[in-house]
């Protein structure tokens, strides 16, 4: 596809007034050095900028490799129907007015793609600043911060559904010499995903990175593809979402014209799929250095610190161990090196002040922390000489760096660009400030390879249109999470183990407590069938209309532990499952852990050891220990709702967790169908 | 006291080698502009760096306003003597290896200040990097970043316990022109704290703001005090505090050889005092123009926000969103400003990408999103133009700060150095990440007056050198928080309410369950006997040397929730109360609400709120409430304790609170003396 490195390009509204937003794809083109054919079509000139003008697409000579349509928002369908005509395989749209307006805007996006399609036409956008090939001197975009006379070159790709932030990182980086191979910004996504392009970017032998800037995840499964390609390939992708916040998720939503997931599941989307996940914003650029070339690793949420600035280091390693990432001491493999080379360090701080601007012994500090067995990596926390001695004060990092080993990364205390360009040439992460340093670290430390759960197939089972709480428990059967609940009708069961606890059945009934559908703590027979009287004439009264399919009786289990298992498929990365805290405090605690479904049982224990509630089953302060073998067996039994595509959503609380051996008990549950 | 504007200054250890560090007082001095009189002490030389050199103190004719002792930490305490003979007021410390070096460096420490006391000499550090007055052009400092030709002056002053830290925040802020009035490091503390410190520059007309590094808080009291002259005086405080995470506590307690308490204490000591806290680095740069001149009002914890980039808006309202600050809908007076305006809106963004560079519409949309009555600022993010058009992106901020009102804060979203500088200058608060300028604003919307809860006076009790838990109770019933056991000795009290549990009363006995000295569900008169008889027995089997005081006997009790509620004296900030969801999760769940002790109601209703576990007690769901009201009372009782000296730590776990009017009940508490 001529995406990423077109030769003949049109530029379909071009501007022949130089100060327009229209005119910057020509100007910006022949700026920043493209020495291929640019066709502006305009029918109001004969020339633009200098070039040859062209009443329409049709009367431009010769193949077209890529389309920049600059018009408003009404013509777009009309050029895109002309770019088929003409066989051109790529268009992108500038304008706005689509997905992310409303209804209208839905339909209209809904026109040019299906125009596109039935055109052989691959569409980027619609609302998109274009396409970036610095490696290529292409730089087709209406991004003001071409403006720039001159734009770095790299080795990392950044995809950007917004268009103006694609813009700030691209200045921030040339602010200290950190450039990118390619800049994509892909707005609606009406056709080609950020999944897709990073896909095409892991191909591209210039690209050894790629980051996303996300405000939606559109389609998953591209997405996904092209994790597993990264992985493969050993070209990590880093990725910044917005929408952590409800309110930034709601406008996220408003701004794109996608539907919101919760984070949590965005953020296991990530997790499954090995892309490193960063909070902040400049933590997407500094990060590439730190994975640039490695593939994930075993992690032990540990780092290696040195410093030669007291006050900075310390805040490093706080701002580390916010994140839950250790700064931790010289193990026996580091410290022996540390003795080799005359210095010994017993302290989460490698103090190496006096010695901070001799870079021999800078060196030696970094390389014996790299040799710990116990670190993900080395940190080099640089004060002062940083600011005026910027040679100085990165060489011993610059030359540990010429050693293979774990990652270097570096924090500088003071204001030190020249010290960060230095560093950023040498291929080194360099952070500006603590907090981003240990965003990034924290998102190395916690990158895992693609997890590889094959899904399962579909079980055999029927879920009614309208399934009751007894059809919930026959799925959850199905799928390997056994129910001691009998359905009563008319006659009470034998060999009940009482006391039970009985409920009125009915598909039409959600609330059954409400209308005096439970009866908790029944002694016997009789009073079984009394209850089940009482409460088949109490929703007859409360609601006539209901259908009353029977009486769910259970015996009465109290265990461990209450916690609520739940299955949903999120509007953005799909099925999900989660566990958590039961009852009540479900809602209000967030205590809980959420993994794409289906799950095996080693992430099933992992959720389990994520909350909190559930330590005290594994044995905490001699109490009694839970079945958490058990448990994991019934997170996965319901992750394994994935396959059954009619079920939506589904959920047990409480799931009762009962002592070591004894296993877990479904006290409620109900499913929902899509 | 010369602290701040010495005239004469003795520099003692002075070197004649320019490249030393000894040296850097003496060039700083006259390289910033100082024109007082600088006395170097040296006995090599007859001259240093062209000054007439002195051989001792002594030698030196006239009064000396301040002498900074350059030399190893041997000569220091002789030094310090030195000064008192001469009647210096004012001594500072360059060395290390005093209170954070161990013992002996403890040792050393107490001996330096006992010498000053003696004389009469104020002591800066030990470890202390100096003092700089730049409206005086007064560079007396060890700190490199004053190797720079030219320092900006400016109206915030930094107290800084970390030296290499005050020089970091130096040069951040000179290069965007955000300038300091004074810049003082204290180190080590032993004498001048950054709380009497504070209060000092509170005094100085040239201050608005004091900003304060810490690793430790040293004397509560001073700085206490110096928050409430803060807030008289419209001149606030902002606070970033290592110590965060444990090992960032760590770490900053051997650091500094101070006693590490807990953050949650240290941010109770804040919020109590009304001092601002941020948690990131260029926070503490970037948030003093949005408070200078200010007083804490009402927080409605959202904010107005205008955008000239989609995305870079989104990151904004994203990144608040996180720290729990809503980008909130213009309201009924800011709409209407709008609509005056010809503008309108009604999303969480005040879009105006085409406007952005019209400052009368900016102007407009700013000043309209002020007017809002149920916000606590207004934010700006610039795209692109901050990059190129520097003054056409801000004359619009500009402008609209002139206008009285809340106060304004700018998010550019590309790399902007220029614009920063133009709105620093202009004195708006302006942020260089997302993250920083919501780390900033969830300060300002957090910050309150300093409270005035009066310390109650000491209630009239004698608590038991090892007080059992029936002296626990009575401590707290003698505060307000009655309880309902009673003592038995060898009879059964008559009307007890069946059933009751019962334990052994013991001060040598921590674990009662354990020996068997625990029985619940007591049914009767006979049974009670019975079971006091039993756990006597078992006792003097388990541990025949404990003294046994009685057998505890107290209805069983079941209410809505269980709470854990505590009482410590935390060794940075002194007497804590905490309030936390009970029983074992209560260490698990990190779900507490923590303040200064004492407190009154209305902040024990704050803290009730806090506590997520007791949201459903408030109402919510139609779930039954619980009796908040005598939980509130019940926090203030043991808050109480701060005024009981003797008593070091106490706690009631569980507090079983119950259905509204019916109380709570002190199911289990132990009290410990210091």
């Amino acid at each position: 596809m001529s995406l990423l490195s077109p030769r003949r390009i049109a530029l379909i509204g071009a501007s022949a007034d130089s100060a327009r937003l229209t005119a910057r794809p020509q100007r910006y083109l022949r700026r920043h050095g493209f020495d291929g054919a640019i066709f502006p079509v305009n029918p109001r000139a004969a020339e633009v900028l200098g070039e040859r003008a062209f009443a329409t697409l049709d009367d431009i000579p010769g193949d077209i490799d890529f389309a920049y349509i600059l018009l408003g928002t009404e013509q777009v369908e009309d050029q895109v129907k002309a770019c088929a005509r003409r066989g051109i395989p790529v268009a992108c749209v500038l304008a706005d007015g689509f997905a992310e307006a409303g209804e209208e805007g839905t339909a209209r996006q809904a026109r040019v793609l299906a125009a596109a399609k039935a055109g052989g036409v691959r569409l980027l956008g619609p609302n998109s600043m274009g396409v970036v090939n610095t490696q290529a001197r292409m730089a087709l975009t209406t991004n003001a911060a071409f403006e720039a006379e001159t734009i770095p070159a790299g080795r990392v790709a950044l995809v950007s559904q917004s268009g103006s932030m694609m813009g700030a990182l691209l200045s921030r980086g040339a602010a200290r010499g950190l450039g990118f191979s390619h800049l994509i910004g892909t707005g609606n996504e009406a056709d080609l995903t950020a999944g897709e392009i990073a896909s095409l970017l892991l191909d591209e032998p210039g690209v050894d990175v790629v980051c996303l800037f996300l405000e939606a995840i559109r389609a998953p499964d591209q997405l996904a593809a092209a994790a597993g390609k990264a992985h493969a390939l050993g070209k990590p992708i880093v990725a910044l979402k917005l929408g952590r916040s409800p309110f930034g998720a709601e406008l996220a939503a408003s701004h794109t014209g996608a539907l919101a997931g919760t984070d949590a599941a965005a953020d296991a989307f990530f997790r499954a799929h090995g892309i490193l996940r960063v909070t902040m914003l400049e933590a997407l650029l500094e990060l590439p250095p730190l994975v640039a070339g490695r593939r994930a690793a075993k992690a032990h949420r540990a780092v290696g610190v040195m410093t030669t600035t007291g006050g900075g280091g310390a805040l490093a390693v706080d701002a580390l161990g916010v994140r839950g990432i250790e700064a931790r001491r010289p193990d026996a493999a580091a410290a022996a090196r540390l003795a080799a080379a005359g210095m010994a360090s017993h302290a989460r701080l490698l103090d190496m002040t006096l010695a901070g601007t001799r870079p021999d012994r800078v060196a030696a500090g970094l390389d014996a922390l790299r040799a710990a067995e116990d670190t993900d990596l080395a940190l080099a926390v640089i004060g002062s000489s940083a600011q005026f001695r910027p040679q100085d004060s990165v060489a011993g990092i610059v030359e540990a760096a010429k050693q293979p080993g774990k990652p270097l990364a570096a924090f500088l205390a003071p204001e030190a660009t020249a010290s960060l360009r230095l560093l950023g040439e040498a291929g080194i992460a360099a952070f500006r400030t603590p907090e981003s340093a240990a965003d990034a670290i924290a998102a190395f430390c916690a990158w895992h390879a693609p997890r590889d759960v094959v899904m399962p197939a579909a079980p055999a089972i029927t879920v009614p249109k309208a399934p009751d709480e007894a059809d919930a428990r026959a799925v959850f059967a199905a799928l390997g999470l056994p129910s001691d609940a009998v359905v009563m009708q008319d006659r009470v069961p034998v060999g009940l183990r009482y006391p039970v606890a009985a409920k009125i059945l009915s598909p039409d009934i959600a609330h059954k407590t409400e209308i005096g559908g439970v009866v908790l703590h029944i002694a016997d027979a009789d009073a079984l069938r009394e209850a089940a009287a009482a409460m088949r004439a109490r929703a007859a009264q409360a609601l006539p209309r209901a259908r009353i399919t029977g009486i769910l009786v259970q015996p009465m289990a109290k265990g461990l532990a209450e916690v609520i298992l739940g299955f949903r498929r999120d509007p953005e990365v799909g099925p999900v499952v989660l566990l958590g805290a039961g009852g009540v405090l479900a809602e209000l605690s967030r205590d809980i852990a959420l993994r794409l479904a289906p799950v095996d049982e080693t992430i099933a224990h992992d959720m389990i050891a994520e909350v909190r509630a559930l330590a005290p089953l594994a044995g905490w302060r001699n109490l009694p220990r839970g079945d958490l073998a058990a448990l994991a067996r019934a997170v996965v039994a319901v992750s394994r709702l994935a396959a059954v595509d009619v079920v939506r959503e589904a959920e047990i609380n409480p799931l009762i967790v009962h002592a070591e051996g004894q296993g877990v008990t479904v006290a409620d549950a109900w499913i929902v169908r899509g």
